[in-house]
């Protein structure tokens, strides 16, 4: 493929790695650890991998010559800028062991082990994607290794192959079934090392032990780019309200992130409309009175962000959707009823309190909620267009107001929604860096003979010289949760926390930022300008960091 | 309001004048003009203004020293990067020529010259918007300035505040009416210039006197920055078609130069759809086409650009939207019909070419048509969302042609629309320059003593400092045009000009583009970096030069 220019320069980038990994690395233990929560459960089903011990990589002055050896690397679920580097870093760090390591990629996912779908990766494709955007080189998809057969049906490539580990890059999920994975392998003695390595946009894998996952970085200051160009062109023209969502359906740590770098009118929290148990009405009297507010000062113009995944996080429309969901199940003709029939069938036979709900939604989403259903019958709730829902509400609202003579404004708005142009950015320097130095460090830990283990840098607000780097047992992340109607040991999701230093921060300034109009535009990556400017890690790093 | 560590940074560009104008500056006179066609009605009409020969600036080794002067400036029409840079430029120009000199601003457009609000620019509030985006240091509007009174009415001001010279920033019907004001106030012997400059996003300012309309560069960049972001995302994933709606309504000239720049599988240009008389669903055919060659070769993904403007250059839309004009103006009781009476009485009594037209549409397409009517009664074609349109469209013949055997993919849609993400960027180095020095030249226009002229820069694919500098008739570039049906002297749109090398280039590739994945990934605009990264015009501006 052709390169734009920019690629071209930025290819010959060189991620800053820690100190510790730049020459020969010994690996320090730590005391045994346990897991967050549940610990016998999780002891039970994790006998040959439970409670090991953290590691830390310090420099080796006298390294013993490393063998060679063959690694394999998959990449999970959706894309995150800065993926490539982890597998260059990994490329570079096996290489620097012994030349004569050899790096294979399973195509499309974790699908690519199960089919025995691979390729060599070799030093001339690895220098083809040098700090690249993308997942392109060897694909990802969504297969989740779950199963003892797929574990089996692995197991013979890797031994074909003469794979000594296999490194998989990947979100909670995808980093709980590496775990399972590196057990089941040291049980039946497979001599298979897993690895695993945290990969998320959402922001929703991180805790204690892993303070960040790639590519959130990046997608954030993609976004945040964008809303401060709409910001400018939103003050500007002092004509319009601009809804925009953004992609997070599990967390909202996206949208706080942009609004902390942008500084929005209004910024909407999934987990705090979850935790005051706030209704789709609630959420938008709120944002329908800073409208008002501000058509009071003459600014009939504003931003609004939303994160993807809020209808999710309301308590009265999961009970609708839950209700929904059991009801249409069980009324197979309801697709062939005319619409006024639906509307009735469904006012007669959901709850009192669902029905309500139900029949204050604009007719648009409440079609979109009874109609467009997955194969498993269930609502798609990610089709629901969340910000057009909202502004038709807050318009609804507005206007009652101004027949009460409350609000005295005019009301344009104008919808975004932001996800695929930032999942494949290429990454900026820090994600360029840390997925680098992640991929690197997968090789030591590989070296250092683990299984089990997550790649782990942290001091991450550090220049990444002084990151640290190490591995953390996955095991550590676990708790019990009901999945599909059965317990399983998975990593606790990291939501927005209501006590945590980043949404204090942007509490704490929001009702200012709602009237004064305090807009802050952040334009685009830069890579070649001063520190300030290409260095910064996000906010929501710099501030948890505060709480540590 | 908060400054973003790129913004400090960039305030302390300096942009690279032509060093033409770095010093005092003789205007040497070319020889007389005159209008590109209707040459008697356009004398007829400006008879004090028409004829005025070009200008070219020279460095002037003997100057006079200047005296001071005050200045007017108005931004007009829709924000495009770099507008703050030429009221800067402006701002140094009349300074440099004597440092007594003073700029006033009208606020919110040309409504500010006629209602008199303003604001006089000073050396703190012009060095807080050096190099940003955005037109909020005065704000923009779109009161037309046409009629004697407003004239008049903004004499008024400019007397007031002692104004020598007007300078009006905008697109080509805010050229046309700098025009109209400047043979008007030298008629009356009012002793006020007028001078433009040229902006627009669009692309559609420009012929053989303005090479290029400030805005265009930066707004494509940061749109082929999403759209590289989008190919890089489907191409890892690979499921996906994205169908990407691009600003510009009266021209294709962004969607072209984004084509160029990232090489997607689809780009439509309404020139050329017009020009071959094609039908909605010739364009759907066409798509659909591609969609299915690529998925003989099991590639079910794709990127489609389309220029928002799209549905008014097809000959059959255009037809359909000019009977249902007429049609519902004349059924007042329309409105109170239901749906299928609606469609009924549409079939009835549309023509049958238009009847055929409207009966393919899909029904949210249909129901825009009829129902979302604007204050005069007419179709709202700016509501329709053709990127939805489109891929439903392409949809349904897809299901037809597996249906009869000729295809066997799977097709899944997704949509995108990037124009407010553009127009408020802060400039490339490009436009920064550029508007930097449209506005310097205007001061050396006004202290020419000309008027009716537009600020033009020469020679743009070449490093700034060798651009030439000088002035134009802007009634240079008129014809007489029929609008709101009266017969009027009005700036040439340029549309995509089919025989043009950019159209030629990107012609002469795109079936190539459509089934060999070729996607280019030009990444964000940088500012810092070497500069074939940070300093390469538009493709669209390079090829058009080899045209010359």
């Amino acid at each position: 493929m052709k390169k734009s220019a920019l690629q071209i320069a930025r290819a010959a980038y060189q991620p800053k790695l820690p100190v510790t990994l730049t020459g020969a690395v010994k690996a320090v233990e730590g005391a045994p650890t346990q897991s967050v929560a549940d610990q016998d459960d999780i002891k039970k089903l994790f006998p040959n991998t439970y409670g090991m011990p953290e590691l830390r990589f310090e420099k080796n002055p006298a390294p013993a010559p490393g063998k060679p050896f063959n690694v394999g690397v998959i990449l999970s679920g959706g894309q995150a800028p800065g993926g490539h580097n982890v597998i260059c870093g990994l490329f570079d760090g096996i290489k620097k062991i012994n030349k004569d390591s050899r790096l294979y990629g399973f195509l499309m996912g974790p699908g690519g082990l199960v089919d025995h779908q691979y390729k060599e990766l070799t030093s001339d494709i690895i220098d083809e994607y040098r700090n690249t955007g993308g997942f392109d080189i060897i694909g990802s998809g969504r297969t989740k290794l779950e199963k003892k057969e797929q574990f089996d049906k692995g197991l013979e490539i890797l031994k074909q192959l003469d794979i000594k580990a296999l490194v998989i890059i990947g979100g909670d999920d995808s980093n709980t079934n590496a775990a399972v994975l590196a057990e089941y392998y040291k049980n039946i003695g497979a001599g298979v090392q897993v690895i695993g390595c945290p990969k998320t946009i959402d922001g929703d894998l991180k805790n204690e032990v892993v303070e960040a996952s790639f590519g959130f970085d990046t997608a954030t200051k993609v976004y945040s780019e964008l809303i401060g160009n709409i910001q400018r062109d939103c003050f500007s023209a002092k004509k319009y309200w601009h809804f925009i969502k953004l992609m997070g359906r599990s967390a909202s740590h996206i949208a706080l992130e942009c609004a902390l770098q942008t500084q929005p009118n209004v910024c909407i929290i999934s987990e705090e409309v979850e935790a005051k148990n706030q209704t789709l009405q609630d959420v938008v009297d709120y944002i329908a009175g800073i409208v008002a507010a501000r058509a009071k000062q003459g600014n009939n113009f504003g931003t609004v962000l939303i994160p993807e995944g809020l209808i999710e996080f309301i308590p009265a429309m999961k009970s609708l959707i839950a209700e929904l969901n059991d009801l249409l199940a069980k009324t197979p003709d309801f697709a062939q009823k005319t619409t006024a029939e639906q509307r009735e069938f469904l006012s007669a036979n959901l709850s009192k309190a669902n029905a309500e709900t139900f029949i204050s939604l604009p007719e648009g989403v409440a079609r979109q909620l009874t109609l467009d259903r997955d194969p498993h019958g269930n609502v798609q709730v990610s089709l629901i267009e969340t910000e057009k829902l909202l502004s038709e509400m807050v318009g609804r609202r507005l206007a009652k107001m101004k027949a009460e003579g409350s609000y005295d404004g005019k009301f344009s708005a104008l919808h975004h929604f932001f996800g695929y142009e930032g999942r494949c950015a290429a990454p900026s320097n820090f994600d360029a860096d840390y997925c680098y130095a992640l991929g690197y460090n997968a090789a030591c830990l590989i070296n250092a003979g683990v299984t089990g283990y997550i790649s782990s840098l942290r001091n991450l607000t550090k220049p990444s010289v002084q990151w640290l780097a190490g591995g953390v047992p996955i095991s550590m992340m676990f708790n019990m949760e009901r999945r599909h109607g059965e317990m399983k040991p998975v990593i606790q999701k990291a939501l927005v926390r209501l006590d945590g230093t980043p949404f204090q921060r942007f509490a704490a300034k929001r009702d200012d930022w709602a009237i004064n109009t305090q807009y802050v535009f952040p334009g685009p990556i830069q890579y070649f300008g001063p520190a300030e400017v290409c260095d910064q890690p996000t906010l929501t790093l710099h501030y948890e960091h505060l709480d540590k």
